[in-house]
């Protein structure tokens, strides 16, 4: 019985140096050769994870919001946040900026109105006029009125805060259960909405957005968003295809002043609690966009915990109508986001191959899962990996025992991303390369492998041909020069 | 690009249920064809088991300390307890009888000496004339005295029962890290050995374990032991050969007594602190004990925590020995029980199968290692995973994040084991076979999975190929008369 190298048989103690080169060779970028400068940087990296690891706390194996200020003073995160990491391919638009901005710029702005929930949370809403209660919301307060009356309005802005972000000193007793914290997660969403569906904000965030992207050596986005309708200090709003324009223009003012950032594209989500039919109508609008804005919109996915949602198969019908009409739309699949292995949850993964995905947002089950596995990896579908999310949405709390650690060392075609950067804190992609390499990759994750999984972002990105190629050449130039300019 | 049914294209939906139980064939059980009487009581399992994912605290989820009372309600635990499971593989002699036993029976055996050690542990030993001060033990007290003197002993043997086991109300703030419960650990091993080593003791105690065993439908052992010396009351010494010879005849009165146990085979084991000559010197010894003892001696092994000790290719020379002389010595090594990726002990795992091993035990890392993951399956090598101690021992919280899930989901040869039953409170092996079930395996692990687990303990056992026939004959009987007796 042989397979490969594979003998029914002890292997041979002579081939151990081998056999130890071939298993590395498999792992993501285990076939990178590395330049003689690289190989320096390489070694130096390798001493600096070496002593990490020695260390009494090693930040992936404690919680992401008591490990980040531990990040913030290794020299890996430094060199990461200097290495051109490629495009960031999962992150959503109501969490791309972090909330210090909104609070602090955003909410200080004129017309600002907020409202105390009854269930301790906030609303926000810009308007000339004193805006009208609604069922949740009986008394606005504007925020200028209410801030003159502070002494220091310090405590009150932190306040804020607090309510649009899932940080706090001590989350595991804040966030007992996956339930919790997600209904805070679900809660933080509402809160951000009323400040980033304001029209003229939200020129100013995404521009913010790709300013806080671009300052960590990130050259592309691209984001999930429901193209929430929009509305200006009058009342009045604006549609899905307003706010695709407005994306297009603000990425198009922003490379102009950045001239190597490439882009942003577009991933349309709806809610998987809609109805069949309500989903049916989002993916012909969503291929509708596609082809008026072929330049912005990437594809379609569904948003919203897997875990407590319908499963994708549960809108089979919505979800091949493109196959069955012969139009196209790409798929984005959030996939396998959960620990519940075998329930109907957990066959989204292979769902998400049987409806054509181009890539699996997150795909925490696929290593249970050989087959479809096998499936992704034959047929190119990355995994677009968000590590700090998955623990701090509780799936997993030693990053160690992140399953990816399993599609790492197999060489799977895997991407690193942010997910919900305001929410969580770890705004640009050092943070969650830092879990990847170290936590997750472990000791045996090197240079190549932080060289591959940048260059997947590019490759395994939804943009067309022609634009890859330019992508991989701009980012290849960066590259070198990173390397260039830190290694001594 | 096609391997298998596997194809550098989207598969039809249409096929979904094919795909779906082609994953499922591959898992452990996956291929065993279930009786109606099976498939009957596999349904109820499958519905218990939905109820036990949907209840708050899911006890997988949770520390074994805290699940260990639901898991005690638990109907699919006490299914387990009844069901027939084969043979316990990986079981340290030192840890196999419950603490309690340990206490409330030997302590109170005539002439038994504590002394109260300054690090706040305590030592024991038998003797007629008081026990002579050694370094850490100025002041012994004979136990019958001190009882004398105390109006209730509970709380004082509580406290023995503290010293003998990991067991506390919260781990979690008791052993913030790996490094602390090791310490414990191994204070604990210590501990205990004053009581086992007393010849007349380990007689009683080998019984003893074998009927604990026994109570939880196990029917044979294979554990793993030091040999130590033991000890009379006039202090006079006993040798390897005559534990060995005692082990035997223990046996062979419980087989006497218990038709249906198969028996007890040992691994010798040698610390890992040992130097490499010292490791020869106890290769050499378990060889000679195996030619002189074939029936019992069933190989070799080194134990001890392999983070924090010399890993097995240090030791290659001795570990080389038998294959360099031509001489045989099988091998059971621990390896891969360590989340230090990429490190030198992290290579255990590749080295055991290097140095032919049998089985690996835990082979926590092997997921993370795809080559020699093939080689394992290959070689029929099969992985001894004992779930609740790589919980208790901190390499992983959340059970369902143990990457043995990979290993189930692929059909990988493994079998279950408890380690260190006394230490951990989970005798027999029905606890760990309840996280295995329910928790690692999740809801798509059958009443298959558990028939090729149980099953599994007697083919990759030590017994020569007639005893295996025979003790799977044996076994199989005992599976349909569980069958039978728990279908309704
Ligand atoms: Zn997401
Ligand atoms: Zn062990």
């Amino acid at each position: 019985l042989c397979f490969g190298v594979v003998c029914n048989a002890a292997p041979d103690p002579s081939q151990r140096d081998s056999l130890m080169r071939q298993e590395t060779s498999r792992q993501i970028g285990g076939k990178v050769t590395l330049t003689a400068a690289e190989m320096k940087l390489d070694a130096r990296l390798r001493g600096m994870k070496e002593h990490e690891m020695s260390l009494p706390s090693f930040p992936p194996a404690i919680h992401f919001f008591k490990a980040k200020p531990l990040i913030e003073k290794s020299p890996i995160f430094t060199l990461l946040q200097k290495m051109p990491k490629g495009g960031a391919l999962h992150i959503h638009s109501s969490t791309l900026v972090g909330v210090d901005w909104l609070v602090r710029n955003v909410t200080y702005r004129h017309h600002c109105y907020i409202c105390f929930t009854r269930d301790q949370s906030v609303r926000f809403v810009f308007s000339t006029g004193h805006p009208w209660p609604t069922w949740d919301c009986f008394y606005w307060y504007l925020l200028e009125t209410l801030r003159a009356e502070m002494g220091d309005p310090a405590p009150f802005d932190n306040s804020l805060i607090q309510n649009l972000t899932l940080f706090t000193e001590d989350p595991d007793v804040a966030y007992p259960s996956q339930d919790v914290v997600w209904e805070k997660f679900e809660k933080a969403f509402v809160v951000a909405s009323g400040l980033i569906t304001h029209a003229p904000v939200l020129r100013d965030y995404l521009y913010k957005g790709l300013e806080e992207l671009h300052r960590d050596n990130i050259m592309y986005l691209e984001l999930r968003s429901g193209l929430a309708r929009t509305y200006e200090l009058d009342g009045s709003v604006h549609d899905k295809v307003w706010y695709l324009k407005t994306i297009q223009e603000v990425t198009q003012k922003f490379v102009k002043d950045h001239p190597d950032f490439l882009g942003t594209r577009i991933i349309i989500t709806v809610h998987r609690t809609l109805s069949v039919s309500r989903v049916k109508a989002a993916v012909m609008d969503a291929i509708q966009m596609q082809r008026d804005f072929p330049n912005v919109v990437a594809g379609f996915d569904l948003v919203g915990r897997e875990d407590s949602g319908r499963n994708l198969w549960y809108f089979r019908d919505a979800l091949l109508l493109p196959a069955n009409l012969g139009l196209v739309l790409p798929y984005f699949f959030h996939a396998g986001e959960t620990d519940e292995e075998g329930t109907d949850v957990d066959e989204n993964i292979l769902d998400a191959l049987l409806l054509n995905t181009t890539r699996i947002g997150h795909g925490y089950a696929l290593p249970h899962h050989p087959l479809a596995k096998e499936l992704s990896r034959a047929g190119n579908v990355a995994v677009e990996l968000c590590p700090i999310s998955n623990q701090v949405l509780k799936l997993v709390s030693d990053l160690r025992n992140h399953p990816a650690a399993v599609l790492m060392s197999e060489g799977h075609p895997l991407v690193i991303s942010s997910d919900d950067p305001s929410l969580f804190g770890n705004a640009g992609l050092s943070y969650d390369f830092y879990q990847a390499f170290v936590g997750i990759g472990g000791l045996k994750a090197n240079l190549g492998t932080l060289k591959e999984l940048a260059a997947n972002s590019i490759k395994y990105s939804s943009l067309p041909p022609h634009l890859k190629d330019a992508g991989l050449v701009l980012w290849g130039k960066k590259w070198d020069m990173f390397i260039s300019t830190n290694v001594y």
